[in-house]
């Protein structure tokens, strides 16, 4: 297929790579140059404008929030047009960004108006699953549009998971994983700083839990980041865990349901945040326990 | 070793019959009489009296709650006599049960006081892992105490974790672990309800979630009970939760620790009860966050 | 003074009429006619677009929320131009309705972009003190601006505070104001339901409560309504509480302010919402703390 | 009447005078002396035992927490018998201490065993309050015996609320109330921190609440100690505050009342606590709010 890919950061670029190795035909765009030539190196082709990588059957985009792929689908002063402006009718829009519902809705709604088609399919994994082709595909929209687009998903994926016809419901499911992640690392850091008070090695109580129960990579994973306290770099910064909380409780609101553990989430990220831990990985979120238990960082 | 085995239900048959197995004289005592014939059938001598089952170089106890353990550790009208009272000087008290951080203390220094040796072994695992010799041991105590006492440990479990020489530590582990599982009952009862109103089906939801960073008995244990919305019979009943929340809360307030999450646990259970669901599995704490969401049951 | 008036609601038509009693020219605009009436009937001259009623000194906006200010702030194909475009440079716009502490900066700079003056003016008080004049009126801007409006104020309120020289401040503090009485309604609703099941009488507890250190309006009013459980009509809807807890929440989240009450309130708005209970009262809050306890309605 | 008062700390002090001034014969028994030798001066008989204040038709118990209650009421080996074992029959036992629920329960059935009589009668107002005989009484117990005493609440207090015919019941009115002055801290703190991030001053935010509709004394005297950040020395200890908090959400754990509010507050006090807070005043919960926004202190 003749493919668009807009947006090729730490996952979006193992994404159209994996699209090419497939034989694909590949135009890649990004804001910042040096991406670019990286991908036209391994066969792709370069697009100056998003209305360029807008010329074939489909078009992805992974971009890092609401704003960015606002800003590309529906076009600015400084981009020749934006993807709803260029996508040929009955051509196919891929959005696997971390999007809100609401914009999902509202891209939903302006391609059907324009004669094209939109598929909501975000992804579980780090930047060396997308590297590898091992992402997991949580897609939503029409069934035949779907269809259709499998065998993208299968060039980045090792699994594919069709949640709905809505497009917007594989965003829900996107959210709602993330939301599920956090508060793991909520409930760690309460009980680890439990633990630690009580004279209990953080690391062996982590051992116990993945020796028992709670044997995955969830837990074993952000554990060890808050046993051993080590939050720089961060794989995920705590605004970026925060501006998620934050669609999960905008999907809350616009479905009217309530998300008490979603609510401590975000007061706990903003404590964070105001203590100056933004770019913080957000499994530090577990300081703040500590801090109120009077542990010493 | 000549072992005492005080409390005969679910948990303490499969470990004492796994004690008789490892070659161990053990002598049970029950308040219920046939649970007593059922070991003696496999070769265990049978107790009258809370007294007569102290006679050996150890006693374990592993019964309902807080109240049984001091009932039989501290005696009564009823008892000819608590452990305290019997156990001989340098004998070893085993507490299996999950019980308070306060109440392990008490344990430790009247044992203390009579010349007893006290550890706490709380244990992780099902009545199958019971059966099968499969649990996991969390122990703590003496040094030279769990050395003595480790070959049991090795009989009735598949490992075992020393985490303090304070026998007390030992029960927080325990406590705390449970309350990882609320928090999980917890999030999975959001995350579902979301995901369910935005017209994502629980089941494939859960498999999502298994298929990728939760891949652990935790989830797809209680993940599966709450999309089933089947909570009878009770594997762990809603109010025995309630009451492991309240003991993890006690000990977060002895050690001037908050939980934020234990404390929503705890109102979630308190919601639960006022609506009936003192008897169904502590997963139904789901339904209220359904219930939250309008979501007919 | 030369004055328009946008939103004749039950707020802004006693409002309009006082500046007229005080001997103010009033064009008044709005969207349904009748009310227009009303006010020509007292003197005002009717405006039949926004654009007709931004020929004065100054106009002052009475509207429902964020969405309805943007419409006349920013105009929109319906409307002959919104105010932005038709003030005359050095006019003022006073902002009284309860909108978010983000469109108070937004209009900030539109209105500085256009050589305007803006104030942000919400006021303190039901529909009766509006029609007595006596507000009181939270009013934050550029101290001329403010030294300028000050006999307008005098006109509607009975007391002005002046809170900072950055509108926004104002929309901040009545805000909270809303998320205090909001808080209120819910340990109110905590506690009766408390000392209800308790046996004690609602009423009788309320006034406990207020023959002592709560003798203060917020307490008689809402403790009355949730006695009482008369939530209907509705004096303040919860769909509007909830709006405004948004606010505030949002507010928080700009601040990097963590607000657990605050979020406490939305996570019960929404089961609120989710029961059916989006047109009564807010005070209906309290019917979420009788569920929960399983106290019949 | 031929009374016995027990306790006279700053409350009891007031109190016990009052009680003389009104023209009963008071025996007071203080386990510190010199407090004992003030109310001599005034009139009273001391007592070297707590037996010896039981000798009359009415024994008042004003202590500072349920151990002490328990200890004076059902005695110990460093007291000559408890109230429980020396009141006569018919004699009546009133509780003006702030008690849990549970306490209070087990009172009356040991005085009903005994045949004697139990009354509940816990106040509202601090010792200046006591002094001047202007505290407010809540009551509750058999109709009969409220009769029979309501002299003595006439002579402590400007006013008696009866409550109930079961005596516990006033003891949860009571605690409710302190739990709505926690929740009035909690809020007041968590708004203060928010307008104050936005630039607004804390005690004109205060300045409006109370001229509003937050014209109470719990608004004014607790938002000046916020505003002030005057927490020492405490009018009442944090950790008072916190024991109070806790009785609440044992009563409502009794009840199956979920009471997130007072959850929240528990999880505040422990990290005001955890921070060397626990002996500044309860208002200094507010603290914790500033800390969370990155309010420096």
């Amino acid at each position: 297929m003749r493919i668009g890919f807009i947006g090729l950061g730490n996952m979006g670029a193992g994404m159209a790579a994996n699209l090419l190795k497939a034989g694909h035909e590949v135009t890649v765009y990004n804001r910042s140059r040096p991406k670019v030539d990286a991908l036209v190196a391994l066969g792709a082709a370069a697009a100056d404008t998003v209305a360029a990588a807008c010329t074939g059957d489909v078009v992805f985009t992974m971009l890092a929030d609401d704003a960015a792929v606002q800003h590309v689908a529906f076009g600015d002063v400084d981009l020749a047009g934006g993807i709803v402006d260029s996508l040929a009718p009955g051509a196919v829009h891929i959005s696997s960004s971390t999007i809100s519902v609401a914009l999902a809705k509202q891209l939903a709604r302006a391609h059907a108006d324009a004669g094209q088609l939109f598929v909501s399919a975000p992804v579980f994994g780090r930047p060396e699953a997308a590297a590898a082709a091992k992402l997991f595909v949580v897609a939503a929209g029409a069934g035949s549009t779907l269809e259709r687009v499998a065998p993208l998903f299968d060039a980045i994926g090792q699994q594919t998971f069709t949640v709905s016809d809505h497009p917007e419901a594989a965003n829900l499911v996107k959210l709602s994983g993330n939301f599920m992640i956090g508060s793991v690392i909520e409930s760690l850091g309460e009980a680890m700083a439990l633990v630690h008070k009580g004279g209990v090695d953080k690391h062996q109580y982590l051992d116990i839990l993945t020796s028992t129960l709670f044997g995955a990579p969830v837990y074993s994973t952000y554990g060890r980041l808050i046993a051993n306290g080590a939050f720089e770099p961060a794989g995920f910064a705590a605004r970026l865990g925060l501006k998620d909380i934050r669609l999960v409780l905008e999907a809350g609101d616009g479905l009217e349901v309530p998300l008490p553990v979603a609510s401590l989430l975000r007061d706990r990220f903003l404590a964070l945040l105001a203590s100056g831990g933004s770019e913080l990985d957000w499994s530090a979120l577990a300081t703040i326990s500590d801090r109120d238990a009077g542990i010493q960082g």
